[in-house]
């Protein structure tokens, strides 16, 4: 930490602290009629307003205290996107404890772990994901409590103990809870990260992050009363982007889904235009089925200035273009869990007189930095790089919400630089106008030859192919080469006769021959990691050995 | 301050502050090309960029130290909204000093007071104003330097001693600056606030409540990089509203109009026309004039998503409705020096379904409370009243941008409450929506017969009348009914043949009998305060005995 210098005191604030809870207690008050919906398990809405909301908010605050949960402890959240994952956000974080966001798609090892590191000492997870920690039985001694998350007051059988009903526990509590001022520093959630090696790292996000990171994030996506927001990401990871914390601060409007899968974007869709949605949130993993159900509908909606807000991956060009001819702008943004994770969004700059070829080109950048954030981008031998847009180097960030740890965890030494940045792990190049391209992650560049390959440029070219569904490309060791590419494909249509060659042919255009992927394997999936994205690690694992067989 | 608990520690930010200088930083980043524009004295343009700007302002911080300001130092500025004000706040703000707003509209006295009491070290002065600093030679011996700013390196003839020239103290300066880290409690700047009794009272902005007021103005005028801003408000009054901090964030062109006056609206005119203007700020008495000019011009001007932001008082209905025939949204807001100063804008919320009469009726409200502010209504015996919309009650604030005290001030203690809220002395209600209305100043309410008179009643009624340019309503004594209503009138065109009994046969419909005003007097201007208000003080005292001596 940088040594801070006093200037003249101020007459300002008096030492008024920023806490989540004003949030909902200000929609509570100045947009008390403005409408929460939330999707049943059975396709039913649930719909209240703000006011309503806050209430039931007061009631779990009162509801929490009775169960003994107390300022500083940490409380586990299993939940889908639901209206009781924002109610317990507010409630938790508001009488002083952290909510720890727990993410149901880890292993039951890293499960374990993740509970038993941050010291949990009550879940509430939803009836859905009851067997997810009925295995754990025995190895979470720490856990003093359990509270089933259903749509009304009675519980599944479950072997948990001692176990309570959500909607039991605030029953007939009082809808008046009065707040503490907590320290804005405390932290009011936590999340631990799937790493790349070793147990998932922890990382607690504090009031005064979450509150500055509201601001800029609604600043961004200009998102007024007007506004309806739809929140797709899920909400136990990067604190599913802060996005949903955005329209009580606001006045807009706030949809969550519930339950849904990839699988199945019929119900998302429906939300999208039953619902009038005009600002959503989400990542090509999702967006790009929710645009093949789009497609196959007759007649095609039209969207009024929807705004989709692209994370994990470079949106493709032909995705992007697509919503655009349907009235939706896929607007890309960058971040990780490590930086609650705004860290750059992809406005349009108008002043900059772009040409529409050299606007899309743009719109595949990451976006420029928000502000308050300090950046810089390291070179192997530790130097700044400048703002050119063709010298790459590591991403490192600083700043109110950025980690500057992890929680009791030596992997903090390698993961800050000395002067206090968190390195990214990402390789990118900054232009003059402030834009970031991610070039890869530095482990995922292939080293072919004495010369770097991107994986992500071979991947966006085969995702254009209106063939292929989704894409990915790792180096694979090579006998010869050091390493070399190797393409994974789905196709949209696995019946249809696709070859090795047209892939090819149809990339060969935009590369030089010997940064070509020496093969195209055609699969029926890609292995994807908890958050969605491709797992490289996964297919590098698989694919180990094959150039080295098939050479 | 109420006492704040602790909980668990958090893993972000690390001590990283909120300093005003990482805005301008930022803009130099991002938005390195976009154009700041500034009229000069002979109303030509000044043109540069965000880069170019922040490069003078690291001059202008290297030549601060030379000249000997250190941390902690009060550093006065008497300018026209210029983009020389626009560097001094940056750099006097970023070495760890505050920039003293100086008020050219106050009185010899007053400005003695501000400059002995604030203990300001050096003075930054526009030539224009060279008189107003020269006749208080001798009474301000704590002043070591003067700072002459034109717009070249020739300094006027001055008495002034130690002085120097603003353009000729950057003048092979190094255009790079390594800036502290100031403690965000600091202060960035102070002002002084024109009291209705005695001296002025200093309030000292800190730099989190700068940073964060201009996150939220800035999310609230919904500035985008699209938008071109024209800085009316003076930055010498409640920091210019911090409104010219929102460009530079977000990548709008920023449009400086240098010296202007109500007397002549030409320029601004023109400057609204010329640079293409999205967002302005003002008050009544500057749009007023801008709008009788546009009037007389053929063709008219039409505007395209033009918002002028309109403080100080409400602005009357026929003033919005034809700027809105322009092409333009005039839109209240309400703030005072103290609050620095955003509490409420008056944005629509489309949600409530209002029918076009409903709408208009709403606007002319002060708005909905913006988040992160603390409030209450309270009535005399000291008890929070509801929000029906009816129930009147002094505005209490509290929050990271309201004073909590004055500096080295002993009427602290009367504008203070015992739990820390700043008492704003406007008597009010908020409506079931957060709508804010103030219904008077209490010192403004006129006590008629044990009834009470809302003077801004009966002003914004006869302010619709399409004869009338401006209108004053102040209670006077009366021998009877204890005060009794008495309104000024300056007409449009003085020659016109306008009765008294025109005027209030106009306004009659609106009020009861016993409401209206004794006499309407036709006067050829308003007395005013140094920040354009009605100034009722002076007209109560110039017409203090006229019901006596009248009745």
């Amino acid at each position: 930490m940088k040594k801070t210098i006093r200037g003249f005191p101020s007459t300002m604030g008096d030492g008024y602290q920023l806490n989540l809870i004003q949030i909902i207690k200000y929609a509570a008050t100045m947009f008390p009629k403005r409408e929460v919906a939330s999707r049943n398990l059975d396709g039913s809405m649930f719909r209240y307003n703000y006011l309503e909301a806050y209430k039931r908010i007061s009631k779990l605050a009162n509801a929490l205290q009775d169960l003994g949960v107390k300022p500083g402890d940490r409380v586990g959240v299993m939940e889908i996107n639901s209206h009781r994952f924002f109610e317990l956000y507010f409630a938790i974080s508001g009488i002083g404890a952290a909510l720890l966001q727990l993410n149901p798609r880890i292993s039951k090892d890293d499960r374990t772990y993740v509970i038993n590191h941050s010291g949990t000492r009550f879940i509430f997870l939803n009836e859905l994901f009851l067997p997810l920690i009925e295995e754990l039985s025995g190895s979470i001694p720490k856990v003093e409590g359990f509270v089933i998350i259903s749509e009304n007051q009675k519980n599944k059988e479950t072997s948990l103990s001692p176990v309570f009903n959500y909607e039991k526990i605030l029953d007939g509590k009082s809808d008046t809870f009065n707040w503490p001022m907590i320290d804005e520093s405390s932290a009011y959630s936590g999340a631990y990260t799937s790493g790349t090696t070793g147990r998932p790292k922890g990382i607690y996000y504090s009031h005064r992050a979450i509150c500055l990171h509201t601001m800029i994030i609604t600043m961004l996506s200009e998102v007024t009363p007007e506004d309806a927001m739809l929140q797709i990401v899920p909400m136990f990871h990067a604190n599913g982007w802060g996005a949903f914390f955005g329209p009580p601060l606001t006045g807009a409007k706030l949809v969550f889904p519930g339950l849904y899968s990839a699988e199945n974007p019929g119900p998302l869709v429906d939300l999208l235009i039953k619902e009038k949605i005009t600002v959503t949130n989400g990542a090509p993993a999702i967006f790009l089925p929710m645009l093949h159900y789009i497609e196959k509908l007759d007649p095609k909606p039209k969207f009024h200035n929807l705004r989709m807000i692209s994370g994990a991956t470079e949106p493709p060009l032909s995705l992007m273009k697509k919503y655009a001819e349907l009235g939706a702008e896929v607007i890309h943004a960058y971040g990780a869990s490590e930086t609650t994770p705004l860290v750059t969004v992809n406005k349009p700059k108008p002043y900059l007189e772009l040409n529409e070829e050299e606007k899309w080109e743009l719109k595949k950048k990451q976006g420029f930095f928000v502000p308050f954030i300090d950046w810089k981008l390291i070179d192997p031998s530790g130097n700044k790089i400048p703002m050119d847009g063709k010298s790459v180097g590591e991403l490192y960030l600083k700043g109110p919400w950025i980690t500057y740890k992890y929680y009791n965890d030596e992997r903090t030494k390698h993961a800050i630089s000395e002067d206090g940045y968190w390195k990214s792990g990402d390789a990118a190049t900054v232009d003059e106008n402030g834009y970031l391209k991610i070039t890869d992650r530095f482990k995922d560049l292939i080293k072919s030859g004495g010369e770097w390959i991107s994986s992500i440029d071979l991947e966006n070219s085969i995702m254009a192919h209106p063939e292929v569904l989704e894409a990915s490309v790792v180096g694979i060791p090579h006998p010869k080469w050091e390493e070399r590419p190797l393409a994974l494909v789905v196709l949209k249509d696995p019946t249809k006769e696709i070859t090795e060659k047209d892939i090819l042919d149809f990339i060969s255009p935009k590369f030089a021959k010997w940064q070509l992927p020496d093969r195209v394997l055609f699969v029926e999936s890609i292995p994807k990691t908890s958050v969605g994205k491709f797992s490289k690690k996964d297919i590098r694992k698989m694919y180990w050995d094959f150039y080295t067989k098939n050479a």
